[in-house]
């Protein structure tokens, strides 16, 4: 299992060659693609056109990729240094307004930048390299947290349902709603996923069944519309789904369709989970 | 809106040309275009890959299919008439095994065919026409009263949800959960209608989109996930439907994805309307 997240690890760092590797989302589910992005502006186009997505998965590509910015920064002081990073960005910055991820993992890079200003250069790139990795690493982490804590919840067998795309290629690992599916599969627990369309950019059909058939999980893909009946059919045990954002008074706003969910659901008696980092609250 | 409606008339006789003239669905939204069939072969094959669609429609396209191939027999008695029309009969009703309408339009071809068999051959094909005329005629009476008593129940102005087709085109005329709507467009309703793409074979999305605008209706298309939005956002003052069957008990067939938005409708306190003939109900 392990070994087969890392194959589909969509967002890494290929520090000897000074790039930045990517699976194209926007190729998948028919051609799995690794695109290898040296210059800033592939790096900017990648974010803009999708070919990463998932907030946590943005956040880490950008880190990486203002670390690679840096690193290849003539800058013979602090301040060259400095002014090249800023550079990159605020170039970056302006591939996905929308992205609170991308804008907190720069702030990010960025203080530890300031912060590591009295070394030498050299020693100020390797650190903003360890930034971008402690990001991803981080992310993991954290991905890995929320898989155990929801796992808790399930019990083998069961029939999950999930929403849009909350998985491995959204994150540096493990994915949030997706987490206790891959840590179950690790342990036996066999779940059955039936994973909505998400129609109309169909996250689902494209990138969660995708993955978790990549990672060999018993995944089923329905048309939006069939939630109702696989519920009242009783194979759903348990709705999984990630979040954009948790409002202060609990109010969670996700992908469309994730509200007529919910209700269905609720009708059902099925417990709902949203599955989702801390950062991601208000 | 008379007029609007003839213009999409999907199903009718051409007898000057012997002619059963259908719009073939398969090619909605993209053409329209209308196929003038004169063989069983061609009959059969429209019915059979669903260039005519909807339980009324298919009835009365073979109602009209055994009426021609009726006329075009050679027959100089009864008996050979009869037998030319059970060998048609019988071919058009292996298009569809599932269609009660199909079997029940064809029964009724040919009690009228033995109740007439003292006359003269021209005189029978004569009464066939008119039995098809007949089941054209009153499913447009029946969808014009579901109309009425459905207008019955709404407003100028609402806001209406329908999913699936249940239209003109699936009717002689006006449709079934379509009905009123037409019926109110006559008359200054100003219905803003909201049509579920309904996923897989998208019939909401090729086929109601398309006749209601023909038909100058208010009409958004939405994706089936998007209902639950659009009702919270209070956009929908009613939801209504066709349907495949009633059961004695009050449960209704229709459609995948009908139970998810009266579920929906329910939470929601929306008014869910299904509209539907006696002759569907158990």
């Amino acid at each position: 299992m392990g070994n087969l997240l890392e194959a589909i690890q969509s967002v890494r760092l290929d520090d000897d060659n000074d790039a930045l590797v990517l699976l194209d989302q926007t190729l998948l589910p028919n051609e799995k693609v690794f695109v290898e992005l040296k210059e800033m502006e592939e790096i900017w186009e990648a974010i803009y056109h999708l070919k990463v997505r998932g907030a946590p998965a943005i956040g880490i590509a950008a880190a990486y990729g203002v670390y690679l910015a840096a690193k290849k920064s003539a800058a013979e002081n602090y301040e060259q240094l400095y002014a090249d990073f800023k550079q990159a960005k605020a170039y970056l910055a302006s591939s996905r307004p929308t992205a609170v991820n991308l804008f907190w993992a720069l702030d990010r890079m960025e203080k530890r930048l300031v912060k590591e200003k009295d070394k030498p250069v050299q020693a100020i790139k390797t650190a903003l390299k360890d930034e971008a990795e402690q990001i991803r690493a981080e992310d993991e982490q954290v991905c890995r947290s929320i898989g155990e804590h929801a796992l808790s919840l399930l019990e083998p067998g069961w029939g999950i349902l999930t929403h849009c795309n909350a998985g491995t290629i959204a994150t540096a690992k493990y994915g949030t709603a997706l987490a206790p599916i891959y840590l179950g599969q690790e342990r036996g627990y066999n779940f059955k996923v039936y994973a909505d369309e998400t129609r109309p950019l169909l996250q689902g059909a494209r990138l969660t069944a995708w993955e978790l058939r990549e990672a060999g999980v018993d995944v089923t893909l329905i048309c939006d519309n069939m939630a109702s009946i696989v519920m009242k059919e009783g194979k759903i045990q348990a709705v999984l789904v990630g979040c954009d954002r948790v409002a202060a008074n609990g109010d969670t706003a996700n992908k469309i369709g994730t509200s007529g969910v919910a209700i269905l659901a609720k009708y059902y008696q099925i417990p709902f989970y949203v599955c989702a980092p801390l950062s991601t609250m208000s």
